[in-house]
């Protein structure tokens, strides 16, 4: 069988990484110096699909990291109503990995025309969002062919990683980011594993993701990938909100795929995760913890020792894994979703 | 049978908008004056659950209506993180229908120790989210008893409208929402419609609800109802993220809610309902335009000449009744969804 443009590229991510620090990991610095003369109170982050999901780790990442609020830009307000918001004291950013969405670019230009810092993250240094933006971080992961985005995710998430280390100028996140291309090939070797799991879920036609904090981003992105290239209705959850209403669909056998990484959003879903065992749920299970993996069906085994504000980037590995390996178990095309082209017109 | 308390006070809606209207309206201009006042460059809200759905319509109208960008609070950066961001210039606001959440109490427990402006909406003007504000927005809904709000989603709303519109001190705003006790009661008029289509989605185990703009956040309400009730996996988006990869789900028979008032949202969602048809989807629309129910199996006919602002107040109602009829359809307890609370610890 021919090798898919998505399974190449979940497997380049270690060299992804290694190439966006190599190349692109002085130029962040500069930029973070750049900004941080700005008097910057909040972040304005524009994204749609995969890129939304890279924005809401950055809520967590840049909140953390440096206190600063992060809000998720509306782009329709900017488009659709014409009523910008005042972004006085704001950074303003935009990412997309083909730098093309209409509505995001407009975000930007938006920033730029008020006046404030603007940043585009994009896989294409020429494209019309860099073009708009007085910052460009090229995450320098080469052309995505894949309509189902993975290389481009991670690299995203390691750019802003990047980019929140810089600006708190702290030598020991940067150096846990350096570690990182290593780790991910490490969480790749679990590919013959999910290979032979993923029959197990060839009726699957429903799941929850659940995540918290830091992964909070992780279940929406396992659960985008998922639904574009399996057409299973995965819903992702903090596993708070699931408490609130969304709780009541587990039955006995329901799956549920739970991100348990060690850090401090473990104990929430850990308590969670025991919770639907109790109900019969049918837990997947992330992490590196012995005890979480006890509670599981079908284990995903991390490497350890690394932070929780770095999880995401392999939290998400075994997720992308699952998802093609239930493409081909459920008979269907990995490169070729239904319905989908690579980049979407959302004006 | 006994009537359920879902069913009475899905009823009680335009009563509870009438005493929202005249006990608060006074208040809520007073606290407008105030916050007028301070230097808001930004707001910060916190929620969970069906309050977090009003928060994201809070985030379109204070956008459009007062050009302020609106964060969604990241909770677990307050408290499981101890990370909370700086807020200056922010004001902070949280929403809940019990008063009790504990991280949504924290959040603006922080407002107040960075002395920032804090405000509580809530149905307990005794409660301790209540007594961490500054200023406090009672929304005089009575006691909710159903699990599964709906009287308190709606009154959120129109406090949340009110407070806008005092804002930019719109009489004719104010105006509008005079009228809506009486479009409410008119829309409630679909109740027996509903009940008779509601069959046809007894077999029914997951859908897709999409609203765009002001109407996201109805999307993701009904969706919640209909997830807490019903069991249905049902999945919000909005039209413009639905095209990045989740429409890949969409094969022929595949129920997609659609949220279609007129506005400037309207002609986006029309055209994906428009693609969605024809890829053979079994749509249910809620509008009152001809042209876009003309595309339905199943109609939602809303009541004519609401704002487009607005209009969520009346879009969620039909989504409301359709949870409460499927789950007797379904032969479910509307009052006692499994495994459910009021009040939902989410330290």
């Amino acid at each position: 069988m021919k090798q898919s443009s998505l399974f190449r590229e979940i497997h380049e991510q270690p060299d992804v990484l290694r190439a966006l620090i190599d190349q692109e990991a002085a130029h962040i610095r500069r930029i973070a110096g750049r900004l941080r003369e700005r008097e910057i109170r909040h972040v304005v982050i524009a994204a749609r699909g995969t890129s939304d999901n890279a924005a809401t780790y950055a809520k967590y990442l840049f909140g953390a990291v440096a206190g600063l609020p992060i809000s998720l830009a509306t782009p329709s307000l900017y488009t659709l109503y014409e009523r910008p918001p005042r972004l006085e004291d704001a950074l303003v950013i935009g990412i997309s990995q083909s730098g093309q969405s209409t509505d995001i670019v407009e975000v930007v230009r938006e920033g730029r025309r008020q006046g404030v810092p603007t940043l585009a993250v994009t896989n294409d240094a020429r494209s019309p969002l860099a073009e708009a933006a007085s910052h460009v971080v090229d995450i320098h992961a080469g052309e995505e062919k894949s309509v189902a985005a993975t290389k481009t995710y991670t690299a995203q998430l390691a750019a802003l990683a990047l980019l929140a280390s810089f600006w708190v100028d702290d030598a020991e996140c940067v150096e846990a980011i350096e570690r990182l291309p290593a780790q991910v090939a490490q969480t790749l070797a679990l590919n013959e594993a999910v290979a032979n799991r993923a029959e197990r879920y060839r009726y699957m036609r429903d799941c929850v993701v659940v995540g918290r904090g830091y992964n909070y981003a992780t279940a929406f992105e396992i659960a985008l990938k998922l639904k574009e290239l399996t057409y299973v209705v995965a819903e992702p959850y903090s596993s708070a909100d699931f408490r609130h209403g969304p709780i009541a669909l587990v039955e006995g056998g329901f799956p549920v795929i739970c991100i348990l990484p060690a850090g401090r959003a473990y104990d929430h879903v850990f308590k969670l995760a025991s919770d639907l065992k109790e109900r019969d749920a049918e837990l997947l299970v992330i992490s590196e913890q012995d005890e979480a993996l006890d509670l599981a069906t079908t284990c995903f085994h991390l490497p350890a020792g690394v932070p929780e504000w770095l999880s995401p980037i392999l939290c998400v590995v075994p997720g992308q894994l699952l998802a093609y390996h239930l493409t081909l178990a459920k008979g269907y095309d990995p490169d070729h979703p239904r319905g989908l082209r690579k980049v979407t017109d959302t004006r």
